[in-house]
């Protein structure tokens, strides 16, 4: 009798994972899906962020977003789990104890991410030829940057507000990591005490998040699976300094730790 | 007779100009100041983000600021000119004109800047060791950093408003260039036509600005004295995107832009 | 009753273990020294590259240089093993094989090493300043690098016979990885063929080393305790290409690789 | 009457210049070609280290090598000056007047070459992608690297001796800089002074080789026209450490200085 596989890790690119994951799952094999596809919902947000229409619209309804501080029960159970794109996940970590806590009005928020050029994906372009992009930092994307629609659903979901964001992101000269500055209006007074103490409170019981009182760079998470996060308040308004390598905490990390999840392993299996 | 220097370019430490600069002003010579110390004009304002009292406090009020495109005037008359910071300079040039044409709300300006290693200075520690910077991205002197007075000066002098900014500031691993994304709420209905329109209309004289369609990477301006600089409107807010060689456009190019207009010679000598 | 460190590694700066070291040996407690002091067994030669006389001479000649894949024997029952230089062990695990088997001529040997910055050691000082060293490829040290003696000690006591090497050593801008082109004459006719069998018949058991047939990088190598290694014949000359990551299988990787030998443990155990 | 090309700087991708080339002679116009199509002078050199034919054979015996130091006067009256590989120049300048001088033997010459990726070229391949070649370092086109004929046939035909070589090239990442480093056995007993000596006496006249007793680094040349050079006495073998930047005084800088000589301009023209 031939071996089954039970969990399949998809990597394809993004758009074309919507085939082969539905026949997977109506083979009744578990899948993370570490690209894009089954990340938002909505058939019409993806349909005009994504410029056309979902191959599975049946499916989106159901499916889990695999961020496990956030969602770990419903992951636990979960047949498709789509893995978070790398600066959402930054961000939406960030920002979800604060609205939980209603500490910020959920239509201020702007967040400003720097990533390396892993974040960008593989394929040879004129973008990321070396002589293009070394010693330089552009953003990309302004405007339509489909993280945003993401950050925005995951965040209103978790939070029960209707959260709307302004994402925008620049690539800088180095491989990997991810560090998002995050810029908020407080609801109420707060002072930074506060905010760390919110932050401290939330995730106390994670393993892989660590909040700071220094500031973060992105070289600390770097080859690990943890997120480095701190607070600031600085002229009235709230900053958030988030790191994680993209390619860890941002996407395979985060893609062990729901398979973990999802087979009832100890969370930090293979990751520490 | 003995040859005299009538005009000075003082590239002392900050901190450390204000005595040699105010000995060579008591002699006759004109003074070009790279450092910081004369680049606000309030000994309280100094001694609150300096941390110590000013050597010279007479003279601050009286002092030009050097950036060509805003003080053109008054830096060929001045008799000491005060070289502006790199950062402050690309967030100054970017938001003077919106500010004028009275586009965008003076107090919600926030400016996430992105500058290569050599804004930090040449002095060897820890934080510019390669190992330590190299493949990283950092904040740094978050709520407390100088050019946050410089900003909100010389826009408000510009502008006749009072300017306040939000500026933080991030190491990325490069040598040279500084990015500003700026991110301010529009007073009156604008769109990026007429964002971009009233950037050309303003810089339309000056040599040294690039209006652009396309979202500019500090590359584009490495190793010119060029300032590059596009707008967007994205979920209803203005956004700017400016990119200027710290070491040219930032410090040293403008100093010699500045040095041209004190001496009556074409603005762009030894410049292009 | 209080617990008894049995074995310690000692990172001390070169040149200041010596003095810990031998209290520590007095202890009875086992060593892996990853400083350079206990590296070259005779005092004379020492003294000539490191500019002063050794604080523990007698030991010199009782210490087990620590590359396990040549002297693996000795390491398994030693108290005292010196940890090899990062550039020196990518040279003499490229050579050993090729003059064990009389295939080079041991007084021709070229060897060009590239090295990352985190080979030149934390301190900051000038020359490790980002804006110095990056975009830049320098030589340093040129003909009194101390890896040229250790170089010449290990492979002389390898193979019987008197080996020296000239040995160069280049910083380019990347955080670690080292690399080594070796240029050595021929004995006899030998074609790329019998080199590579050599190196695969030298090395079959060997787990953590992998004789390659492309042109390894760096990077392939980067954070794993792996050492690549490739040969060719040009213009009848002997080239070796070899690869490791300075800080484990150049330092860190190999210091625990000897632990695992000197207590009997797997020698991949915490390495893989 | 139309206006008349006097001089075409051709830069056509290697292999594809010769039919332009060809033409714009036969028209009576004056080449500098940047391209590789007319380096080499024997087609069946040419054929052998690119293999295929050349399409303008009769022509390949007449063109004159774009070096200025080695051969102005065959520049100033040329029709077709095929313009140096970079690589190719910075390793026939430094070894040019040590043949000459008959300090070294013509066949025990190694070189080993370190450059940025603009050596490479810019169309976008995996080699070239940021991540694959930031942060490592590597060897490539061992064997077959095609300014191995060139410089033989240069260094040939400037000394009057058969010479051969042995040249690698690494890439390294960054921009832009070449190092090669030269090791070559003397003929006769020779010490360090004599070697420098020897360079400053043939590079007396020339305003953009600084022949230097510090080892250079290639960021000290880097958007210059200089080429940086040092010698040394290491185990009885003379080094060479030399420097340019591959895009001015290894391509662009070095066809300028051509054209100058060309058109009877003074040779630093537009290059200082």
């Amino acid at each position: 009798m031939a071996a089954r596989a039970d969990c399949v890790f998809c990597c394809l690119p993004h758009g074309d994972s919507a085939s082969v994951v539905s026949a997977l799952l109506d083979a009744g094999v578990k899948v993370i899906d570490l690209g894009a596809d089954y990340r938002l919902n909505d058939p019409e947000v993806f349909a005009q962020w994504y410029g056309r229409k979902h191959a599975d619209p049946d499916r989106l309804g159901k499916v889990v977003y695999g961020l496990p501080e956030l969602f770990r029960q419903q992951i636990a159970t979960a047949q498709l789990v789509a893995n978070p794109g790398s600066q959402a996940a930054c961000a939406i970590l960030a920002l979800a104890p604060l609205l939980k806590a209603g500490l910020i009005d959920p239509r201020s928020i702007i967040i400003d991410a720097k990533s390396g050029l892993s974040t960008v994906g593989r394929t040879p372009k004129l973008i990321t030829h070396y002589v293009e992009c070394n010693e330089s930092v552009s953003a990309y994307n302004v405007g339509r940057h489909r993280h945003t629609p993401e950050i925005e659903q995951a965040l209103s979901a978790f939070s029960g507000l209707t959260v709307e964001v302004l994402f925008t992101s620049h690539i800088v000269p180095m491989d990997r990591g991810t560090m998002t500055t995050i810029y908020a209006q407080p609801i109420t007074a707060v002072d930074e005490a506060r905010l760390l103490q919110t932050l401290r409170d939330f995730y106390e019981e994670e393993f892989f998040v660590r909040v700071l009182d220094h500031l973060p760079g992105t070289k600390d998470s770097l080859g690990t699976n943890f997120y480095d996060i701190t607070a600031r308040i600085v002229r009235g308004r709230v900053l958030l300094f988030a790191c994680l390598d993209n390619l860890l905490k941002g996407a395979a990390g985060t893609a062990v730790q729901n398979f973990n999840l999802m087979y009832g392993y100890p969370e930090t299996t293979a990751l520490t």
